[in-house]
């Protein structure tokens, strides 16, 4: 399969890469390092992206912004972070890249554990993995060509302990290698429209 | 206690108003006419609205546009109908809103069944009814002065049938009056931080 990972150089996309690159091909995208350079943020982006790479078997995007702060302080500015990136980024992201998956491609997005179970500030991070959740159940019974959708809901990732631990008081973390594999069950597997929530206790 | 609703000449908001007015003190908020208007995409016409009225107990939105079509064909101007209605209307309301509540406050919102099962031309609503429902949950826990709130996700309104009927086939619909019971419930109850689901089959 040719595969397009977005976040290749990040702690989950880093591993998501390892995971898949041995039986396939396996192009980086990074917003500023990698085979490929992309703002999802940016539709012209995104949409240059697929010009230069042309068909492929599967998009997993492992980034997206979103801004953390006290509910009662959050700018409509930060608000705008997730909005145009989480959110807007990987809607972008699958309207366009769905345009260029073959038949029985698949898509697989990111969102996070914050979604279903509330953090200090993040009720924007909430707020907008929820968001993507609902889209990707939404948009599964549009998409054509047989092509899938899924979302990663990642609880806080065990190499990330040192700088979000303390925002996940007695969250258990996963490690980034067994989180890939849920990216790499949403691209070889047969489910659509489902968030895969890894995180025990759901 | 002294009760905003927002949407109040609504088909559910009129409603919501028939089942509080009896008991206690109703202002009623439109777009465009009752006692007070209000465009909750607008954050200084929320901040007005909250300048003129002053202290209140209950906020009641039932009202927040999305666009509906279908999902490889929705803009980003269409997105932004719901980003800025549904979604960021109703967070800024809560916002702003609960600042003007007494302790022991509620607010209550409007999600949609839309953000459990996909109907046609229906991904963006899934996308910003879920996003509500998550919000709610989050913010739930960051509110001061045992505030509350919740979010009332309704199926389609049997009063509505004959425009919207068509794109929820098969779905039972529920009367406005009965609806307006899940507002009664978030307002007057005691639960916060729940969507409740306006519908059989959940």
């Amino acid at each position: 399969m040719k595969i397009l990972v977005i976040g290749a150089s990040g702690t989950i996309g880093s591993q998501v890469v390892n995971a898949l690159s041995t039986a396939h091909d396996v192009i980086r995208a990074n917003h500023s390092s990698g085979d490929i350079k992309i703002d999802i943020t940016k539709a012209e982006s995104i949409q240059s992206v697929f010009d230069e790479i042309g068909y492929l078997d599967a998009i997993i995007c492992a980034t997206g912004n979103i801004a953390f702060n006290a509910f009662s302080e959050l700018s409509r500015q930060e608000w705008d972070v997730g909005i145009n990136s989480r959110l807007m980024g990987q809607v972008n992201l699958t309207q366009i890249g769905s345009k260029y998956l073959n038949d029985g491609g698949s898509i697989t997005l990111t969102s996070g554990i914050i979604a279903d179970y509330p953090i200090a500030y993040g009720s924007s991070a909430a707020t907008l993995n929820g968001a993507i959740e609902h889209f990707v159940k939404a948009v599964s019974v549009e998409l054509p060509n047989s092509i899938r959708i899924n979302v990663v809901s990642p609880t806080v990732v065990t190499e990330s302990l040192a700088i979000y631990g303390d925002y996940f008081p007695g969250f258990n973390s996963i490690n980034a290698e067994d989180l890939a594999q849920f990216y790499v069950r949403s691209v070889l597997g047969v489910e659509t429209g489902q968030t895969f929530k890894a995180f025990a206790g759901n």
